[in-house]
Formats: C-alpha cells, sequence, structure tokens
C-alpha cells in the first residue's frame, strides 16, 4: 500500500501560519513526522494564499526536500502551479490531479510525460461526479486510453474512483468501492487505484473509525495507493493489519513495530 | 449483517464449568449479553464433554430460550447432536455446519429441509482445505446443486469460504475474500456467505485489531453474516461502520449508539 501523508496542507490552519512565516521547521517537522509514521511519499499543497502559489508551491517543495528524501505529490488546481512544483523536485513526483475533463488532460497528460511523473486521475469530467460504479469505470477507461494514446505508460497513472463524505452522499461510498475491481481491468499493466480517504468521514462524529474501517474495505477491494493522515497510529495499524491478510507482508507477531513496507 | 455471537461454546473454560454445573443463570447470562451486544442469532456449541452430547445439547438449547428469542445456530460435529438442538428449538435455527463432503451433505440437508433450518456449508470437501478461490468457488458450487435437487431453497445455504488463521495459512485470508464475489453469482436467490472470523486471528498477538479489520474486508467482498464475539465492542463498532459505508444502514451521527440492524 503505497501511502501519501495529506499534512502538508496550507488548508489546515497551522501550516497556513507556518507558509505565511516561512517556518522551515514546522514544516520540515511535518514531513518527519509523516514519514516516521509510514508516509512512502507527500502531498504537497499550498491551500488558498493571498501571495503568488507558484512561489509558495516552490518553496515548500524546496523545504520539504531538505528534510526527507521520498516522492512528493504536487497538489494544486493550476496546472502552472504544478508546473512549478514539478521543476523543484529532485526525484520522482506524482501530480495531484488531473480529472477526465479534455482541458485538464490536455494540460496534464503533457507535464506527466515531460517529468515522469505519476498522475492521479479522479473520475469525474465534464458532467460532474459519476453516479455509481459503471460511470466511474467509463471515465477511468477514457482516461486510459487518452493515457496510452500520448504514450504515458498505464502504471504511472493512479485512478481515483472519487469518495465523497458518508455523511452526505452515503450511497456513493459503496459505488466508489465496487468501481476499484473493474479499474484495474482496464489495461496492461493496470493503473494504480488511489482514494483521498479522509473525505469520506468529513464532518462526521467518529473520524478516525470511518477513515480506517474504509481504508480497509478499500485494501480488499484492490485499492493500492491512499492520500490519508500517518500520523493516526490507529489507521496505520489498520492499513499494516490488512496488507498483513492480503499477503502483501509477511506476518510475524510484532509487525506492528516493524518498517511499514 | 447478520451476527451469530460464538460465546456459547464449551470450549471456553467458563461454558465448560456452566454445563457441568447445569448453571442456568450464567448460560443465560451469557445469551443476553451477546444479543445487548448486537448478536442476531446465537451459536450454541457444547464443546468436548464427558456426557451425553445429545442431552447436554438440548439442555443448553432450553435454557439459552428461556432468556432470549432470537434464533439458535446448532454446532456440532455429530448430526444426532445437531437433530437433538433442533427439535429442542422453538423458532429458526441454523446448522453449524455441512461440508461438502459427500456423507455430510447426506446427513445434514435433509434436517435442513425437515426443519426449515438455515445450513452453514464449509467449503471444503473429501479432498481436505482448498488453496485458492478457484477450488472454494468449485466446492460452493457442487454444494449449491445438491442443495437445488434436494429442494432447499438457496437463500437458506450459508457458505463459509473457510477462514484459516493468518500466522499459519497467511495466503489463504486472500484467497478466502477473493472467493466470496463468486459465491454470490452462483445461484438465485444468492446464497448468504458467512465466515468464522475469531479463526482468523489464532494464536496471534493482535486478536481484536485482526478481527475487526478482516471483517470490514469481507464485508467489502460481500460477506453477510459472522460468527464472531459480540462483546467485543471495538469489532461491533466496525460491523456498524462498515454496514453505514455500505449503505446497509443509514448514516447519523449517533449511529454507534443506536439499536444493531
Amino acid at each position: 500500500m503505497f501511502v501519501i501523508g495529506e499534512r502538508i496542507n496550507g488548508m489546515f490552519r497551522s501550516v497556513a501560519r507556518a507558509i505565511r512565516e516561512r517556518d522551515a521547521n514546522a514544516i520540515a517537522d511535518l514531513a518527519r513526522r509523516q514519514v516516521a509514521g509510514g508516509a512512502h511519499a507527500l502531498d504537497i499543497n499550498t491551500g488558498p494564499t493571498g501571495e503568488e502559489p507558484a512561489e509558495v508551491m516552490t518553496w515548500l517543495v524546496q523545504t520539504v526536500q531538505e528534510a526527507i528524501d521520498i516522492p512528493l505529490s504536487i497538489d494544486s488546481p493550476k496546472p502552472a502551479v504544478v508546473a512549478a512544483g514539478l521543476r523543484a523536485c529532485r526525484g520522482r513526483a506524482l501530480i495531484n490531479s488531473t480529472t477526465g475533463a479534455q482541458e485538464r488532460l490536455d494540460a496534464l497528460l503533457p507535464l506527466a510525460q515531460e517529468f515522469g511523473a505519476g498522475l492521479i486521475a479522479l473520475t469525474i469530467d465534464e458532467r460532474g461526479i459519476p453516479r455509481n460504479a459503471a460511470a466511474r469505470a467509463e471515465i477511468a477507461l477514457a482516461i486510459v486510453a487518452r493515457a496510452m494514446e500520448t504514450g504515458l505508460p498505464t502504471d504511472h497513472l493512479y485512478l481515483d474512483p472519487i469518495v465523497l463524505p458518508v455523511n452526505a452522499a452515503q450511497d456513493q461510498c459503496r459505488e466508489a468501492l465496487a468501481a476499484m475491481p473493474t479499474f484495474r481491468t482496464l489495461c496492461e499493466p493496470p493503473p494504480h487505484i488511489i482514494i483521498g480517504l479522509s473525505n469520506v468521514s468529513q464532518g462526521t462524529a467518529n473520524r478516525s473509525l470511518i477513515n480506517r474501517t474504509y481504508l480497509a474495505m478499500a485494501q480488499a477491494c484492490g485499492c493500492d495507493a491512499a492520500i490519508l493522515d500517518p500520523l493516526d497510529k490507529d489507521l496505520m495499524d489498520v492499513l499494516r493489519t490488512a496488507g498483513i491478510l492480503l499477503n502483501q507482508e509477511i506476518y510475524c507477531d510484532s509487525y506492528l513495530q516493524s518498517q511499514p513496507a
């Protein structure tokens, strides 16, 4: 399971403050703690900022890379900000994210190719959020087809079936799960399947419980990557345990203490 | 999710004592606590006993029925003991269990029909425990075919893909999950899919965590019944949460406090 830490995001008040004050130590600390918690990559999102976002993104990427040495997921709705982040990246990067909309694909597929980056692709298009698993698969197929036309290796794609808050769109949690096995059959090598986990529990009374339960369910359905909070120890314990139960890590009595795979 | 409480089993020392001393209060208390915890049915197993097991089974069934009024799952390797338990049952019962072996099916299918009982069927046969999902599906199909020949409604079947301890047969946890979606396609109405959950964590260092993680994974794969410990509050919280995420119960902020469906 490929874990992308979600915490370096200007939507969090403490991160917004660190960005405003260019507090490199606070950002570096948050990066190191997520890696210690089990992150294999870190999402980098400036959040809404009064400043030039490309400049903030560049500073964040440089600051994080001084602290840790794992891939970064450059997260912005603006292709120019994504490009700035990718240029600042030393190692392998991911782009977060395109959708199935033509305009986004036209902007982001070339960037993914130019930088050899992984591309997170939300199965959403000009018509909005799909209502069921089949509509998600239809958009996923269109994305895969476009990636193949462009020459992007299909295992650079991270297809996201769109996880919505359970308290607002309860039936969609199941539809997202049901879409996952179909995504894996679309091409060879198969795309990765990713979720933005914390969405599922937005505004609920039992956030961590809902997150970790949905994570185990998604892993059972073939999800192999997630953007989540690696500082949530209970969540990471479930992630490790589901990996053991899927025979992806070797069981030993102390598996929770060992280094995450 | 249909929850069968596992605690009235002579393998537990306190239950063995209660049986030996015919301590009806202890048995009644264990029955009531499991129902309060969320059980929809209770498994009844005499365990190894020096006494005549049919007599012990009859006493257990009568004692439990004086305390609570939900279906009982009559659990014994001996068809004569199963028959004694079924005769003592007032309401609907389940038989735990047949396998795909001819001799067991010949003995237990007629009992299920005679008493209108649900029949738990382990996907195991004369060749032993199957090694992968496909071999489980093959045995499941043979069981379904025999049930249809005999006239047992296929939704009286509870097919069990055999959950083995993760520390002894790690690859089999995934195979059991992978078998579940195939079971549902075998007939119309589809059979139920059941697991004996606690097996997965036998002898491990993190029993409750492994149990509840596997339960959520199994629910995501279509499992709709489980024999488990309803006194494990963390486990029952995950069970309720997975039900919410599969849109089987209606979300509200206090769903953990509401009466289980």
